[in-house]
């Protein structure tokens, strides 16, 4: 095996991703033949997550190169490749890793599997980084699916969760639904349930009386996009958690590898928002066209509500991120 | 007909109420033929609202004593009425009206129909002062449900904007989803649509983007229970929107007749939260008992984060409400 992951296999000849729609009442594995075939996965969100879309891509992209595909037609399909998920910055890092040398299809499977290996340590790095914040005893709140079927590791946010419990520290987690896809529900509780973490389930718009009530002292969730200034795109909702926790005094961590961040991006108005399709949210009470619905997929949080940026390379306040240590600088 | 409201129908000798779970794929009327069938009805949240829990519960109250029941079989019924909804006052201080007198059937009746117009008429001066509040142009947010089907009226903070609409201020409404039973998706969009009043669907943790916006500039609300500090107690949901409104710098204000003010009540801490069942959240997703589930049916606004009280005898700002004029203070 070239990567095994929780939601995703590869070994040249056979990449396969788990349709993480079903969640988690079946687990149901789709083969990915081709570039297209990977982008409509990636549409549908069968596969999602920002690290494990730029796996995935990058993986696709290998497969297609195996076939004999020439330069020509791989610098096309990536170009594809990169649309499938406009505010998602990984999928575009990964993909430019992939096109920065030989387009062989021997380069590209070593780069592929190199990416997702990367993806890996880095979840590794995040995971210490950010349960050295946590104290024993802390109510955490989390958004959307940050898991292990998020990365090819055991995700940003949630490896930090799981990170803490590991360690001890007798933590319990609030876990957001997240409308109108349920990650929450559906992925965060799977994969909670499945590791032994104590959490309780909730609706996105119950964490303000948990806050109230004082269950909650701490909230870490993911990004699909850093930008320079340290604002960040993730899963619609995020925003409004990070001002509950600015209201209620808690503190609010975003955790992301490397590959998250856009050193291009100066600023959270910067970054691409999808739009998606009302029936999402309107399930079945409506008809299409009936009613007007606004259905974004992100949501940007400014720099501001943040209290510590956790990456693989270290936390970093407001203060070093308003300096550029996010680029590195 | 004795009353005919939007949701409840009710001539001596036959009750029905419109519901609501249905909405607004089907419109179905349901008898209610015994005070235990309305409790069930409540509890089922076929009807629902608090000042419509009231008028129902009277409605049901004066149609057992015109079966020849027994005062004390009619203090019996009225107590076990009065537990259905343990949060809501109007149902409380609409059983209370009741029992303050002789227990003849005609009296009851003749009771039960003047609480169904009262509450009619206070809806039409609520909605006369909230929308003296609203500027041309501007951008409205509203949680759950609080029209024509919460009331015997037009409704409380709906009456608002629909008053406001009818006014020509040219407002849009954004319409909170209200996890996790839909009210907003499915009973305020069905009464906005056929009002013709423009509005936008959302999930409920989408507002938070819209405020950042620019889009939102008001926010109007019900109450199930106002206590005499100006605490109230609201859908799940709201507590979490006027967090957002403050942060924000909108206008926040909460809607309600006299008789969901608790002069009994000294602050939302008072206020008793029905829990509901896990599967209102969980949906087909998990088995009863698989994992935990927070689900109360209501959230605590503090007063410190309300902009205006509007009920049918005025509008108080927070002064006012400090001096105990809820109350007629």
């Amino acid at each position: 095996m070239t990567v095994r992951s929780l939601a995703l296999r590869w070994e040249p000849g056979h990449l396969e991703i788990l349709d993480q729609r079903l969640l988690p009442r079946e687990e149901r594995w789709l083969a990915c033949r081709s570039p297209e075939e990977m982008i409509g996965h990636i549409h549908e969100l069968a596969v999602r997550g920002a690290p494990l879309i730029g796996v995935a891509a990058v993986c696709a992209l290998a497969e297609f190169a195996r076939t004999g595909a020439k330069p020509e037609a791989i610098r096309a399909a990536a170009a594809k490749l990169r649309a499938a998920r406009p505010t998602a910055v990984n999928l575009m890092n990964s993909l430019d890793r992939m096109l920065a040398g030989e387009l062989t299809a021997a380069r590209l499977v070593d780069e592929a599997a190199a990416i997702a290996e990367d993806e890996r340590v880095m979840c590794e790095r995040m995971a210490a980084n950010g349960a050295a914040l946590v104290q024993a005893g802390e109510g955490i709140l989390t958004h959307c699916n940050t898991g292990g079927l998020a990365t090819t590791g055991a995700g940003t946010a949630l490896a930090v969760i799981q990170k803490a419990h590991e360690q001890g520290k007798r933590i319990h987690v609030y876990v957001d639904e997240t409308r109108p896809l349920l990650q929450g529900a559906r992925l965060t509780a799977w994969e909670l349930k499945r590791l032994g973490v104590p959490f309780t389930l909730i609706c996105d718009n119950m964490a303000a009386s948990l806050f109230a009530q004082g269950k909650i002292q701490r909230v870490f969730v993911g990004a699909d996009r850093i930008a320079r200034n340290g604002d960040f795109a993730n899963k619609i909702g995020t925003y409004s958690v990070a001002v509950l926790a600015r209201h209620h005094e808690a503190a609010f961590h975003v955790v992301a590898p490397r590959s998250t961040v856009d050193p291009e991006c100066p600023g959270g108005a910067a970054i691409p928002i999808e739009q998606r399709k009302p029936a999402e949210v309107t399930g079945s009470h409506w008809n299409t066209g009936d009613i007007q619905v606004w259905n974004p997929a992100f949501d940007v949080t400014p720099a501001e509500l943040v209290t510590s940026w956790v990456l693989d390379s270290g936390n970093f306040n407001r203060e070093e991120v308003g300096k550029g240590k996010l680029c590195g600088g």
